[in-house]
């Protein structure tokens, strides 16, 4: 069975990770790469390496770099006025620094995703997106700015007014994305943060489009009780302007999606949208596989 | 009383560590840029980082890189298929890191050496001979290949034919290098290998004028006995046509030097050069400060 995910950060590549467990799936997981930047020159791509590190088993405590890492690099950088508060790990930056000398040599960034996946031992297949450069800025009370800025130098305390997606309009798809959804029997939007992680995604036309023309699309709600455990979702949501819980959350995804999976707590009816009460918990593998097999079960 | 050292690594940044040492010495290194590369996409400055890190009492036991260092990120890098052979330990790393990025960002790379060496603490200015590019390649047997090339990945055991610095014609100094020749009471070439570590800052045409027009210049010998007690220097004078011993430091120099400080038994009499018998061994700071006493009493 061919299971196509888009996914962002910590919660979409939770749920990647109960996918990939099931014998007989094969899954591609599309990711976010809005939230990509440059930082002390290092090509960072947050949401891919979640994914890949998650799927390895390699993920760090926090929800960000790996397992057992440790910062010797990062505390020096400090000797040298570095703003080092975004956090590279010794073993995570050997990634950073393989991926940007790759880029620098001209490898596209889902080749290189593909290299690093196989690095891993992966049997899941991990695209980015798009290899063009796709960025999410948002407004906030006193303008807009970068993803990183909003979210690693500000917290994510401030209200989003407003998001854009800068490069998305002329974006295409990295290679294999649009046959991967095509040839899926399913399509999963993972539990991430819906604006900011999955939008971009259907930022980039051919895949809003590909997604559309989809038979079978389910999402799986980030949210829990209304809220979330982790992260700005339900803020975001609030604020711009797509109402609170469940309804918010179908409503930032619109006619894509046929089925939207919600902690039992969340259950509402709506009219277009079959809603799913479940264990949307997925901290464990475990956990994980179990939510993944009810999946793609239905 | 202001001092210039040309320096390459080791030997010369021992020697810059002498230097610095004595008070009321103002040590200003001009330092060889020619082995730089880009590595794992970082801009590597093998000899300005080794003078640094000399001076700060922070050097690695072999040459190169920094004390007490681990090398989690450079080992990690296998694992991407990554020749890491050039091994970048992981508190060396940060220099190298924020070096590449703020060279992206347009600062110039002896702004940033300046930077580096005052936080290092460091009162020696520490400057790159050029700012511009300045590569050193040597003929071999086979043909042509870089400087790291044939020292880091051929281990220098192939005999050099021809040195060329490329960029050298076109090459300005970098700013301060040539008020800080003018304004010494002596120049100092230290014991680095003429040929490679030495000539690509001379080969900076007007530096070489700088010093060609200077009242005291004074090489200090990097044979001990008529050999290198570490790397080529005496197989490269050789092969280049040189001759062997003292006589062929002194050759490389020409008319460039007043007087050549060698080992006890490396003393021969020359027409045109001073040559000084004394005790040229500067493993330790206490033996480099000596030496330099005795450089600067003169």
């Amino acid at each position: 069975m061919n299971v196509v995910e888009l996914s962002g950060g910590v919660g979409g590549a939770r749920l990647a990770r109960g996918l990939a467990g099931i014998p007989g799936v094969n899954l591609t997981a599309i990711v976010n790469v809005g939230d990509d930047s440059v930082t002390q020159g290092l090509h960072i791509s947050p949401d891919l390496d979640t994914v890949i590190y998650t799927l390895a088993g390699e993920e760090g405590p926090h929800g960000w770099g790996r397992a057992g890492d440790t910062f010797r690099t990062n505390d020096e950088l400090a000797r040298f006025g570095i703003d080092n508060r975004f956090k590279l790990g010794d073993l995570d930056l050997a990634l950073k620094v393989f991926r940007t000398a790759e880029l620098a040599a001209g490898t596209t960034l889902s080749e290189i995703t593909l290299t690093v996946a196989k690095s891993f031992g992966l049997h899941a297949v991990v695209l980015p997106a798009t290899d063009d450069e796709l960025r999410t800025f948002v407004r906030l009370e006193d303008g807009w700015v970068s993803f990183k800025e909003y979210f690693v130098e500000r917290g994510h305390r401030d209200d989003v007014k407003e998001i854009r997606f800068e490069g998305s309009a002329d974006a295409e798809p990295a290679p294999g994305v649009i046959q991967s959804i095509e040839e899926s029997d399913l399509v999963v939007i993972g539990p991430s943060n819906p604006p900011l992680s999955i939008w971009p995604i259907l930022a980039v036309p051919s895949i809003r489009e590909a997604i559309a023309h989809h038979p079978r699309v389910a999402a799986v709600s980030p949210l829990i009780g209304g809220a979330t455990i982790k992260g700005p979702a339900d803020r975001v949501l609030r604020s711009l302007g797509l109402g609170s819980g469940t309804n918010s959350v179908a409503n930032s995804y619109g006619r894509l999606i046929d089925c939207l999976y919600v902690d039992e707590s969340d259950v509402i009816d709506l009219p277009d949208v079959n809603v799913i009460g479940t264990d949307t918990m997925i901290q464990t593998r475990e956990s994980a596989i179990r939510l993944a097999q009810e999946l793609i079960a239905k």
